[in-house]
């Protein structure tokens, strides 16, 4: 059977007990490694499991499914994956190929980004769409995420933007000298997506957004030292909030006063808070 | 300190290590029964935690938070939620409650139905907002949903439909005799909701969807006899899908290819599925 097991958010105790047991006592152990990360290494994981557990990287799923899942259907063979298995990153593709194969199946969820947001104190009801923002570079800088955010602003609903992480990437030059040279890690943060947001919104002039709209910036979500911040898209463009990994949700007009009274508590300053919020949201319709 | 702490969907195997270490280490641990419930009874929570815990009633957290936080400034007090803390349900007056008392708060995440249900392989990035059905009764039958529901189905978008559970319910007779006497408990089904959905459409006929729309009924995701089905409102509002917790997602417009190939497994019946999903489905925009 291939097991299908989330690892949470933060470390290597964000396991299900559930999952925990499966891990142990499996065949092989394999770790999807390049869609999102946990704050602690494969060492450290190995070390709580009591056993080896095999890199994933893209290559492999994406191309190596089946050595993944030589065997499954006699013995069980995890693939684990941060956060949720069907969450921000679907593994659905992997999963067919096993139907193909006639191989069962299973599933530990756990928790997901798009459901751990909800720590901000927004409800997980009022929000849209959930949107990925990218690295721009200098000659590619997607706006289809604006397109989306901008149904979602007209409905007056939240925004949850996941932030793009860089692992195992090459440069131009090694990838076309066939090098297996691998740049550093690149995480994005809260204040590059609020700048990127706002460069993409002078591009296209919609007004779907603008410096004095409000967002919640969130950090390490579900670690002991999460950090929350909440501040003009202007204020989190500037904000320093740490170690990766990085979220933003952009507030929907229909923020509930119940919210409000939540979030304001991180706030930048409260007083651009109150006068931001003041102007444009908090209306039910 | 207050520790909010998701036990995730199924059984009490779900809950995290982390979580599960916080648990035995407690100075009181609370269980919040009434909006959700796990697959398995407190008893078998309390044996497979090794120690006391106390059942919270919707009475004890509206009105008795004070009980629940006493202390909880020197010690930990542990105060469980089915699924994720801040998930279907969120408990964000509780935690301001308590940052009112001065009273620490941290939370443990864990899988929610929010984003558990993608294990229906459909994407969650193509989910709009989320609705809850209640039971309808002969006088009351809410259609607050379907203006939700709409905004969505414009928008090509999914709709996740959380279903209404009835535990610790008095009869009004009973209520107005002060006798704390409870109905039976009961969970709504996929075949009840699909068929609210298709009454309110024939009230309102706005023509947001009709028998012939696809949903896919999902129940006890995450228990390893989760099952799923899809099929028209139509057909999931004759099927069985067996013991709670059920869950229902109305297909968007948009679907992807690979969502069609997930599901399509599920399908009640392959042909009316192709032939529904033909005439209204996989379109980009």
């Amino acid at each position: 059977m291939l097991h299908l097991v989330g690892l949470g958010l933060a470390d290597e105790t964000d396991i299900t007990v559930r999952g925990l047991e499966i891990v142990k006592k499996a065949e092989r152990v394999y770790l999807e490694a390049y869609t999102s990360i946990l704050l602690v290494d494969k060492a450290k994981l190995e070390a709580f499991y009591g056993r080896p557990v095999i890199e994933a990287d893209r290559e492999l799923v994406e191309s190596g499914s089946d050595d993944i899942l030589a065997g499954a259907d006699q013995k069980d063979v995890v693939f684990l994956v941060v956060g949720d298995p069907f969450g921000a990153t679907t593994h659905t593709d992997l999963v067919l190929r096993a139907r193909e194969l006639g191989i069962e199946t299973r599933v530990v969820p756990n928790a997901s980004i798009m459901s751990g947001i909800g720590c901000t104190g927004l409800q997980l009801y009022n929000f849209g769409q959930t949107v990925s923002m990218v690295f721009f570079t200098e000659t590619w800088k997607p706006s289809s995420f604006y397109d989306r955010v901008k149904e979602n602003v007209q409905m007056g609903l939240h925004t949850l933007v996941l932030l793009d992480i860089k692992v195992k990437e090459q440069s131009l030059e090694n990838l076309a000298r066939g090098r297996r040279i691998f740049e550093p890690p690149r995480y994005m943060t809260v204040a590059q997506c609020a700048a990127q947001m706002l460069e993409t919104e002078e591009e296209r002039k919609e007004g779907v957004y603008g410096p004095d709209s409000l967002a919640v910036g969130a950090a390490r979500v579900g670690a002991p030292d999460q950090k929350m911040v909440v501040g003009t898209l202007q204020e989190l463009s500037q904000v320093e909030m740490g170690a990766p990994l990085h979220s933003l949700v952009l507030l929907g007009r229909r923020t509930h006063d119940l919210e409000r009274d939540y979030i304001r508590t991180y706030a930048v300053d409260p007083a651009t808070f109150d006068a931001s919020y003041q102007k444009g949201y908090g209306h039910s319709l």
